[in-house]
């Protein structure tokens, strides 16, 4: 069975930057899905901001098991239309994998339910991102830490909630450090954030980052589909697990849906 | 130091239901900030929907330490902006304690990012809330469970985020379970939420239930102040803690602010 | 690639205790291996207490990838050095799924570090198991709900941790409610607390408890071997990530080992 | 009402070590108390390694509220009974609070139920503790990072439990980083490990630490007295809170204790 995973890209840099399209002539999308596409259990495409619906109709969002997203400079940009649906589809069991500026999403923000703020530096400096947690399964293949000779600062404190898990820290040359990998659950859903990936920089081509991508990938997978997970269904007393017999006052008459 | 406490309500049910009427005749706000009033260290006011702002203006917010939310029926009439302002004010610290169908409110799925969905059944159970965690700040001067006459029953799988503490776990005549009192942080703000509270049982007149809303609100209050929480500072490279000279490629240009 | 699982039971009572014999005439470790073993993916062997090293030599743990615990009774006859080897290899990697009055098994509190307690009654009484969290991989082919007609009862408050993921909560008969499946991670393994299976009654004979078996082993298995995970390696000045000069007064001299 | 506090010292090395001595000439524990006793809401004491039960009887551990610790050449001399002691009375309450080379300490093992290992380097390296969670109580009163000019490097991975809260991260002059301040909950009792300290260098000298420290006393601080919480009270039928009947088999006679 293969990991239906779509990567998808504002793509707006690296058509008006020379410097970031020198890194990335078709956009990072295109090296990220280059990277996952090379496993035989991931079946990989890409979607970006200016398709119709941003690539994210919900028949394509229906047919999807794991969506990377990196935005950066049109967050503002993205309809609030999709990201709803975006979460919706989360919370039903699809993965999330946020990259680095994604932070800001407006989806990151919609599921942590926090500011997702921090402080940043672009400056090329070196980071050196410590895997906290060796024996998770997005740390293998790399070893016991990933250097980036030059990456923009995220510095703490990091707006988030607790995650479930803290995968990796970043130590920075200036002097920050910053949770770079965190993950949560929302719904059914898996959701890892991801640090680094400064688009000025060619860290998608990174082999060790490509291995944490292809471990987040599957990681996030969850093979269960739960389309009614936001509905609130009534129990009627004839369907109760125990035998009861209503009691007091109601304000619903029978059969009727609550309120929401 | 007095905490200052606002009870919002959405206030419908009082005024509409004869039998809801008959229990709260001032509205559940009113019977909740009496309970909350008998205390020195709390300073309790209450807010209600159909008050300009709902009663909840920048001014108000700022100055009030811990609110407490009760809605059900006019979740949809709460505006978008108020609920904003409410969830920018957790984040920078004010306490929030959501009440019973307040599971719903759009205050409250906003800040989880979660459906917040649940099953549910209005029967007059009988219910009884375990007390998980019996060293928490929140169940101290009740007894190990507290029990319930009468209760509209709420059904597990109940749709939130993992929360940082588990506090009550209900059991139901009718056979169910759900997580009744989780505690979270969103920002520098802490949320409790507590199940029990339908409108057609005296619920809130219950002495222990008082005294977990009194034990919850000095739990959520949180003496600091940071307004700035959803501000993403950039750190000049003259200003970094280690001594740094910026390297390769740049997107911003310096001093210019971040992308949002 | 096969999960390499040890059921082990301290296998008493059903020598001791005639109702528990019919209902386990070969132990309660043989229905769990047989109901594990039909499936290709999980080579399934058991070991009880009154084998040479209750039947868990070092060389038998280091070829385990999962181990299941069931005790009661005997917990006290239990050698230290056998937990203390069980525990390293959890720290190592190796999968535990902690069963019913393994709740007091030395191992469990040892790698807990709570008194793992609880209030309990032998009543026969109906339980039903509710999936709290429905996306998990360990509900996958149960229902909402798991019922058993006759149960030991167990009651909050549970003295462990806060979980990593609270799976499922039990309603009893007779008022109480439990959190009945409950992960953590000790250093690199992955611990599954599951409470059913009191031997007076036909457990593990019930086919959706033996798909939470088989499902928890898969969960648990997890294919990272970290042997010296509990060692505290010096990292030389020479050898640190970044150049640095010693500064200041040391303790250690150079290659002296730390202080354990 | 004042925190009964104690400070406790294996109180080795400052006899041991000239550089130590110079810089705590009355032991480690002396200059702790001096700064925690400055605090009106705080009584404090000392105890040592070579005290009769190294100063922790009974009667003192059950008149204590919260305990630090701090141990580093000596944790092998700590007797197990003088360990379980501790332990209980943090299930039953009493606040820990454990420095520096006390990640290596047999009640902090005991506690966490992991090998609590690490890496490490004695260079006189700068470290800054960043305030990862910045509403938290701990960091009250202390700036962003408090930065020290000259640390014993201790890095990731950390082998102890995902923590209650991230309250500190550690970044390193010579590139490693490290999870500081960590809280946990095990029975009643609050936990902070707290990772400066080392004896070649003035830390506790520090105003800020000092902060810190003191913070963590109130924020370990539980009033709550749990003294029977290792019991596992068997509830009977008569006394279960719902009426039921016993059915089926039962192993146990009525009144009798469970297994342990």
């Amino acid at each position: 069975m293969t990991i239906r995973t779509v990567v998808w890209n504002e793509f707006a840099h690296e058509r008006e930057n020379p410097v970031v399209r020198d890194i990335y002539p078709d956009g990072i999308h295109a090296v990220i899905a280059a990277a996952l596409g090379r496993e035989a259990d991931i079946d990989v495409s890409t979607a970006t901001l200016d398709e119709p619906e941003h690539g994210l109709s919900q028949a394509r969002l229906d047919a999807t098991d794991v969506l990377l997203w990196w935005g950066h400079k049109s967050h503002g940009d993205v309809s609030d239309a999709v990201v709803e649906r975006v979460a919706d589809r989360v919370h039903q069991g699809m993965g999330l994998i946020v990259l680095h500026s994604g932070h800001f999403a407006k989806v990151f923000k919609r599921l942590m339910g926090t500011p997702c703020s921090l402080r940043w530096r672009e400056a090329g400096e070196r980071e050196r991102l410590w895997a906290v947690n060796r024996a998770h399964p997005i740390v293998q293949g790399v070893g016991p830490s990933i250097e980036l000779p030059n990456a923009e600062m995220y510095g703490e404190p990091f707006l988030v909630p607790e995650p479930l898990e803290t995968v990796f820290i970043s130590w920075f040359e200036g002097g920050e450090v910053f949770r770079s990998g965190l993950t949560y659950q929302r719904g059914a859903g898996r959701i890892f954030y991801f640090r680094p990936g400064h688009e000025t920089y060619p860290i998608y081509h990174n082999p060790e980052i490509q291995t944490v991508l292809r471990n987040a990938v599957r990681w996030a997978y969850n093979p269960v589909a739960w389309p009614d997970v936001a509905e609130a269904p009534n129990v009627p007393v004839a369907e109760a697990p125990e035998t009861i017999e209503a009691k007091g006052a109601s304000l619903h008459q029978a059969g009727e849906a609550g309120f929401r």
